[in-house]
């Protein structure tokens, strides 16, 4: 197992990293992304710490494990590659009768990025070109990716990725079809993982550097938030014994599904808490105000409360109605993950509304931290950003701060576009629970309650 | 244990109960209330069947009794009586401090109306005059339950109970504190079994009837809706061995409480089932009115679907989240119980709307059953009622005739109005739920997200 | 102009007229229509009193005259019928380069409708069969009302109008395309007006009898509904006269647009009426329970207000940007008139939601007035009903009993059912407010802050 | 009147301005500040340009001055100067009884504003400490701005008023009480206008910088935004001519109220075609991405344009309902303003969600146009930006850019507060909708419809 140090060693292998239009040459050490490596190379050193006994990466056996799919346990980078090591082993499985030899193909894989402690990006969103039209129909074909060459060895692909979360930071990309595929699409049917300083392959990055600079105003999102991107493959050589589908487009959707599957029960493990921050700074803004007790003010927080238990009420029933695989992993219940997922995403606009709306304008209008340091301006920052004696002005703008970045800030706003498309997008979650949901059962409630008869179909 | 003729029969004790201003001498014959007093008599003749095995009135003592709440799987008068037995038990535990002696006298109750086979009223909301003022500050002194008179063998009470359901069809009236008493209000602190044909006890009922008395338009109503009432002591005697608590004002919420706790997770358990049965008739108004594929209605459909499940996910999670009490009962988690009701709750009338919409005009301008049957115009109804060929316009007619039955009727009025202030109103739910959840926690999230000390309390 | 007595006499007409599948021999007479038949009866004699200077059923020439589209200022089916004449006169305006001669045809009708003081019904909604097909491609052709034979003199329609308010209270009956034409739908594309005592017009009543056949307990329906359902044409001649479209399946839908105009802009003057009135019952209960100063009964009242004050802005803004058209009568402008119809209906559900939230549960369970009149037990009605000196319970009763009438009863049902469907259903009006909205000019504003031009078409 | 350049210039008065900490020498060349500054100075170059008959600061004497409230139409600077001068006037005419000489003071000092081309900030909220106190009650009483002297030609005040507009691109601030003030509080009721420039000013401003210092990244809010923050005013004197209120409590509030009338009309003026703004980039968006006639993304732009229309019904109702002022003013009506500006300051959330979750994930991962230009990744950028023959990556790309600068970037947050806390916060403007709604009109509707006196009172 690597240490942080090591981690932050190995991704000096000549990758080809850009941001703002200029390629990056030492990225661990780049001022916008240090603070946010750092967090991943905490997560190398917190793992090596807790030594083999972890299992932070094998297949969760029982509830217990599946409570730890939140990302944020470890650090986010870890939670992905998770999420990809499980999303790869269940479509391998799921395939099998078309494709046996990928599940031998996907275990070999999977062996050697756990013992060279790989992290892995998720790679599935297409750049999709016309949205009205199938990858075949496009009028560039490289819409999505696709081979466009197969050689002896392997395969060359070209197209791109979009909306990659950390691959920058990460050491393979498993490249897979953001979904199924028509006969005559074989060259789009592909699946396979790729060393992220592969030849062709260019990470062109967007991320939220902290406010102005200074990132003591930025207390929350220095250490949360992930680069997000462009990945492409540029004429990409893929050697064959890392190629998981090659043409079988019947199979093409099975590693969205199961990418699905997985990710979405991590994104509502970490909505959880997610939601439970939300309610703590609300209550604790409230306190600082001197306004905890005014009914309307409690009972915002009241609807905050409501909306995180929801969220928390989905996990749990996800978990206790968790089944065993066939494949010996245990899969969350994949109804309630939907809902959950979608009811967190649909109320996160309004939750931060509330948060901001008990905040009052102080939330923006606070001054910085270096304001409240300034010989000529800070006596006047600390005196009236104070409430009351037992409310230091320091503590109330700290904390007015770190809720700005939240709600309020560059990355505030990156948060919510990420929650709302995460995973797929608020329609496709209401489609998925509505597929998982026992619409016959419903039925036949309804038919017994009238005291009719199904018509005949 | 009786069988339903005997239930019936029972009813016959010369109890006082009244319907739109008539006292009515054979309930079990009236047309109004006929039809769901023959479910409660099912009720008796399924639990007959069953045998002393069916366990129906015995505590929860694991996961799957506690699955088991939902009022409707027997009649919801067998319900009521299991509420009422748990919640006095529950109580009697948590009065034990200040009242020993009432855990004897519940336990001799309770066996005494399990080998009566009694059917119990939760009676606990009082008339409570003006609600700015406390119960000793009413310028009527009987608008909360009171001691009148105190006897060697017992107490005299006046006062009226409102909202309760199902009083008339039961044996007993569990009489309970409505909240907190404070010092000096000793006589409103009285809780006590009282039988429904105690000289003093006056109930005055409303129960919608069937629409224009014709039971085969209101399939749903006519079985599913119970009657409520007010239900009047006007100096009614209570023997000593009755009473549970007798002036140990600061005891007396904790009847309200241990009713709240098993009442929410019973309406929850029920609300799980309605709201999937929502759902089906929904998807069944679509399909018969040719419109299932329709984008916009797949959507309605799908936001019912999401609403059903979060209902849902709170009952999962509360039986998940269960606990062991101190008497063996197992207790469901009440930050999700509360969660949930609030969420069903509110919900309703979207719900409602959403299936309404669905449905189209037709839900109100439906002939009846009795137009279809018509000599005269049979014929036109049954052919402008169909849709296609598969489906009869005879079906479709009963079909929307149970939608409208179900919500927009009389009784669709009734039950909207009972699920929002049965165990509590929306108010009282969320506050009960921020009250349970753990906001010290969340704080501590905040504030480590924040990188801050708590300030100084 | 006929006085009230003339034209319950006129409706002895031998129509063909149906409820719970009897044919009523006399209508005015009939315990559940006679008391609303006897406003409409009250309409007439306002009119008449008002005399000719009244301009009741004159075409609005100014904003002040649009102010008075609320259909309830005189009586619903005086407003039915002006709607239906500004419906022909601005449809034949439309269709005149097609059908000329439709202009002097609607002309002449409109003079001895006016005349004759006729009240003539909105006949629009056929039967549609399967909505997932065209009017010709039916299994039934018979699904949307067709010529089935011409003669010399005019021609025999078939088919049935869903839907329908009141129609057996007027004497005619406005028969319009209820949607464009194709090709080949030729015999569907016929508007025409009929006598309601035609040969073979059979009308089929739905209406929500007062609670327990008593007037008392029902004081808002009781005058405030009209029947609603089915207008049935079993092979009906109508001369050639009384036609207005015929074949020109191009102008099919002139007459259903000029419909919506006027009834959604119709509908949207009640519901501003409506809105307040909901307002002022919220109040009034609250001021009734002594809660009128609790937080968050304010809130909730005060979201009543916003809800209310929104339909109103929307009702002013249609006034002030209506246009004069070319036939001299002034238009309320459609796009704030569909917005409001859409707002109002949108928020009806969560409306009636927040008044039974503040009523309690006495608003279902409030017994009813031959309760408060019962020598048995009127005496404990009218005390616990009563909340301090200055509330009576009888007044208490009866405003709760209004509530009841207006919310959660078989009319409120039936009332919110109108409300969503009626003038074309919550996602028509959705389709038309978009279809009214300057997108171009939002288009180019976008566009502007952007700093970008338009990309090529 | 003063040119663009003038004004720019007119900024180097020796004001104390302060910026993350840091003094500023020359605002107009600070490169945060610059381009809005510009903003400001083509609306100088603007009204100079129109002449003396632009009488854009005149006071609205019709409906057509009334609809030049939207504060964008010159600059927002000119527009906060307009809602100053007409706050002045309105409030020296409501305090007319109780201070006179108030009249002439604001006369003069609007006719020295006006001839010396000023522009003026609205200084009104206090730092408020403890919020559950009164201004004489607090610890340190200096949390609202107060006369701590008084001398022969005037007073000498101090405290700090917070979350001002735009105060370091005015020459004024005016500086009024934040509410109503007690007997006692004397020293707090101080209403005067104070120079930039004056000694012990200090301006601490907060202000989005654009993204990674790249102005062509965020072509909105570069031209948008204004700078916030807070004014001390450290023992600052004011002389007796520019003093509007001295010790009168019982009219404290009048400035607060004329203040809140303006603004907000200002507000709701703004807030219409930001809505129609909204509509207009969904539109374009789904119109690049290929997706205008998916059902679901429709009816999401739906949703949108109803809420942009009942914004601008509001508005248009208090347009024609606003009436003639004592004054001469015309003033709009404050319950559709303030329905209105509630209206769209609580949508503002959803409407957002609907926007972002329209245009995708490419919202936030779009690169920058420096990746745009760069020789390494541009090539990629514009291929996978692409969606079709007509839609470039190019201008897909800077469509993102703007729409993320809309909302979801530090911009974004700031005007999402602004919006919510803006002339008052959403719970302010329910109780000012509440408090001038007619609801004794309401109550009488509904007593009625119920047919019942009103209860005595």
């Amino acid at each position: 197992m690597m240490t942080g140090d090591e981690y932050k060693a190995s991704l000096g292998d000549g990758r080809a990293v850009y941001f703002r239009g200029e390629r990056i040459a030492d990225i661990a050490a780049h001022p916008v992304f240090a603070s946010v490596i750092q967090r991943v190379a905490d997560g190398y050193d917190k793992l090596k710490a807790a030594g083999p006994e972890s299992a932070y990466f094998d297949p969760p056996r029982n509830q217990a494990a599946l409570r730890r799919l939140a990302r944020a346990e470890i650090d986010p980078v870890a939670g992905l590659t998770h999420t990809s090591l499980m999303t790869l082993m269940t479509a391998a499985e799921r395939i099998a009768h078309r494709r046996p030899q990928a599940k031998d193909a996907v275990a070999a894989y999977v062996r050697e990025a756990r013992a060279k402690d790989w992290r892995i990006a998720e790679c599935i969103s297409d750049s999709k070109g016309d949205r009205s039209k199938h990858p075949g129909e496009q009028q560039d074909p490289d819409q999505y990716v696709r081979v466009v060459e197969r050689r002896d060895g392997g395969v060359v692909i070209r197209g791109a990725k979009l909306h990659i979360s950390a691959a920058a930071f990460c050491h393979e990309l498993m490249t897979i079809p953001t979904k199924a595929m028509r006969n005559g699409e074989e060259d789009y049917a592909i699946a396979c993982c790729v060393p992220v300083n592969a030849t062709g392959v260019h990470i062109i990055n967007t991320m939220a550097g902290p406010r102005a600079g200074d990132l003591r105003d930025s207390p929350f999102s220095t250490r949360r938030q992930m680069p997000q991107g462009f990945v492409v493959f540029d004429d990409v050589f893929v050697p064959r014994e890392r190629i998981f589908l090659e043409g079988e487009t019947d199979c093409a959707a099975s590693f969205a599904h199961s990418l699905g599957l997985w990710t979405r029960a991590s994104n509502l493990a970490d909505a959880c808490d997610e939601a439970d921050l939300v309610v703590g700074f609300a209550q604790l803004v409230a306190e600082a105000n001197g306004l905890e007790k005014i009914p309307h003010i409690r009972d915002k927080i009241g609807d905050l409360v409501v909306s995180a238990t929801l969220t928390r009420a989905c996990f749990e029933a996800a978990i206790a109605n968790s089944r065993m695989g066939e494949n010996g992993m245990m899969v969350p219940d994949e109804l309630f993950t939907n809902a959950g997922k979608y009811q967190s995403t649909a109320a996160h606009a309004s939750m931060m509304q509330i948060l901001q709306d008990i905040c009052g304008g102080s939330l923006i209008t606070a001054p910085s931290i270096a304001d409240l340091e300034s010989e000529a301006v800070g006596q006047f920052v600390r005196k009236y950003m104070g409430t009351k004696q037992q409310v230091d002005g320091a503590y109330r703008l700290r904390l007015l701060q770190a809720i700005r970045d939240l709600s309020a800030s560059e990355f505030g706003g990156q948060r919510a576009v990420s929650k709302l498309h995460g995973g797929g997008g608020l329609y496709a979650q209401r489609v998925v629970t509505r597929g998982r949901y026992d619409l016959e059962r419903a039925k036949r409630l309804a038919l017994e309650a009238a005291g009719l008869e199904a018509p005949p179909v």
